[in-house]
């Protein structure tokens, strides 16, 4: 299919964008990649809270970059009634809001729910939050690592006995912003049938209990707490990091036949007769002892000759890389995943790229990360065009 | 809006599952979860490799059971003609067909995209795979463990010079799930306009790229390789784990203004006016003498004191929980972000749910995890019931 004549996926569909530092961003910038058009509506003054956390590039917030690419800006005070106006504008084109704030707030400024829907029947809310919108601990302000902590994802992470250790990126606002992004959907999908927009609301928090589905059923399987093991897996063996002459690399093993497989490469054959390793529950049983018998051997060669003998012979391995090696990585470079965005004042940055860049059959960047109401005057004169009709019109 | 008048989000859409063990059965049951009628088709005899996979309970894996729900099964060999026209029938009906083969199995199989969209035009072909289906790496086999280290998750996961660390989940596949969910919906909204279908090819190791946005951008900001830093955050401080006297416990401070508010609440005048806690930049780059100010204060009080304190004061802040605790968490419960599923011989197993619950407006369980081939004379009979038009007529 040729995509650049049949336009992106989400081409004609308008987004107001009142989100703020990333779980938000998160999902409209997923959205904007898409090919939505998202509007973002900042305070005045100081705009999206991002755009004052380091590190900076040349004054820009790199932390705003990474994901604001795509969108337009446009500063509104949104308790100021000629601001309150032309928000009211640009919801009348939209199909999609998105917001962030604390539950509470959006009623506060007469923007509940119950309110835009009817004002605005085919609208879609999405509001990503750290508990939700229901429930006892709806009201109480979160970040990141609060639902990473409470989430018991933090409990399950880390090396045994070496006290709790937080995921090295911020998946508490990153798993929050892909849910919202695919509920939406979900909801712009089912408004195509019955011409309702809805609410969609995302809770971190719950998001996090959604990612922790294995160590949710061990619980319930085994009666015992999952902690944090380190390298390996809960229910694999040998699943795990080892290292070789002169580096880290894995090993991932998921089944008796490549077990016995890489017994044969490592020229180990005591290992696959050995009962205590004969099928994958053994192996787990007795992981210590099968991981120092691995061990042995492999750190008596550079990772460079695992590898090539284990993928050359279909046993699942890698290198273990830093950042810096895997954005030089061949096959990253090869599937277009970094991204060139810019600072208002020109000077680039290296940003990850979309997952689904292969789908869009164009360049990522369409429009650089926008400066604090950017967009401005283009957008009033979008809505003074022909008042009060919406500044969009569907697809 | 009455959602159980206006059926699931998904509701009309037919999916042929091939997928096996985590990031396809994922993204399937999203797909499931959200309305889609999901036939999962397995190989005679095994099943889905996760069926294999414990813990079990009462025989039913654990691992299978939890990513398995609202789906049907029926075990078809694709090397055999006569299940090979069963299986092609199904596609007759199908909207989606989802994968996650190595690449270039399906073509092996005769299912090759070409193949599939010159016969099927309007039916979308996700396929999920360790590296993608172009690039150096693309034929290399892969699972989770091996993406974490090679995307460089694991890298700046941990505790610094403590070792690689992994992510206690399988991020590499559920991150995979996720983006393929995202870009499976967004295929079916550009159909919408098109009328064609699309291949939406996504590669678990993009996929953790797209995930460490932020130490990506760091990289190209600061020009340093970003590492584990445990429990703190890279860009904020104090957004950390303290231990109180009776338990560990988060503080999440995003601003100047929390930050002084958090000085007064503790008693810690002094703090508030040190140089080296001016601004958010400062505090990062003193964190550690922050961080021994600030504990020496929290060790003295248990956590249950200061959490009531801070939350009660608009500080992020909350409890360091186990998978045990969270289980039984109030705001979870509330939210009904857990679900039972049953063993095909009735006993039952608690799984996380999922976090757009509040958007399907009935029951999330609406079908058990399928024992294999559970489904086959139904759906043999649906499809002969009017041979060969399409087993499910569109909405």
């Amino acid at each position: 299919m040729n995509e650049q004549a049949t336009g992106l996926p989400l081409q004609g569909l308008t987004v107001i964008d009142l989100t703020r530092v990333l779980a938000g961003p998160m999902c409209t910038q997923m959205l904007a990649d898409l090919g939505a058009r998202v509007i973002k509506v900042e305070q005045p003054g100081t705009g999206d809270d991002a755009r004052g956390i380091g590190p900076f590039v040349d004054g820009g917030s790199a932390y705003f970059l990474s994901v604001n690419r795509n969108k337009e800006s446009i500063a509104l005070d949104l308790k100021q009634p000629q601001d309150r106006e032309v928000f009211e504008r640009l919801l009348q084109g939209a199909d999609v809001l998105v917001e962030n704030f604390r539950p509470g707030t959006m009623d506060k400024l007469g923007y509940g729910w119950e309110t835009l829907h009817a004002r605005h029947p085919r609208l879609v809310m999405t509001s990503v939050s750290g508990f939700g919108q229901t429930g006892p601990y709806s009201g109480f302000p979160a970040y990141d690592m609060v639902v990473q902590a409470m989430s018991g994802m933090m409990s399950v992470t880390g090396h045994p006995d070496a006290g709790p250790c937080r995921v090295g990126v911020s998946i508490g606002d990153l798993g929050a912003g892909l849910y919202a992004v695919i509920g939406t959907q979900a909801a712009l999908m089912r408004r195509s049938r019955t011409g309702q927009g809805e609410r969609v609301d995302v809770s971190m928090l719950d998001c996090q209990v959604a990612l922790l589905e294995n160590p949710v059923a061990r619980l319930g399987a085994l009666g015992s707490v999952p902690g944090p093991i380190g390298t390996r897996h809960p229910s694999m063996a040998p699943f795990d990091v080892f290292a070789a002459q002169d580096g880290w690399f894995v090993i991932a093993v998921g089944s008796d036949a490549l077990f016995r497989k890489l017994c044969g490469l490592l020229q180990l054959p005591e290992l696959a007769e050995d009962a205590r390793f004969a099928g994958n529950a053994q192996r787990c049983e007795h992981q210590a002892e099968l991981k120092a018998a691995l061990q042995a051997r492999l750190r008596d060669s550079p990772r460079a000759h695992w590898l090539g003998l284990l993928t050359d012979n279909g046993i699942p391995a890698g290198e273990y890389n830093s950042v810096a090696d895997i954005v030089e990585h061949p096959q990253v470079r090869e599937r277009g995943m970094l991204a060139q965005v810019q600072t208002p004042s020109g000077q680039t940055l290296r940003v990850a790229g979309n997952p689904l860049q292969a789908s869009l059959g164009q360049p990522l960047v369409r429009r650089q990360p926008p400066a604090l109401d950017a967009d401005r005057e283009r957008i009033l004169r979008e809505l003074s065009v022909a008042p009060p009709s919406p500044i969009h019109e569907r697809a």
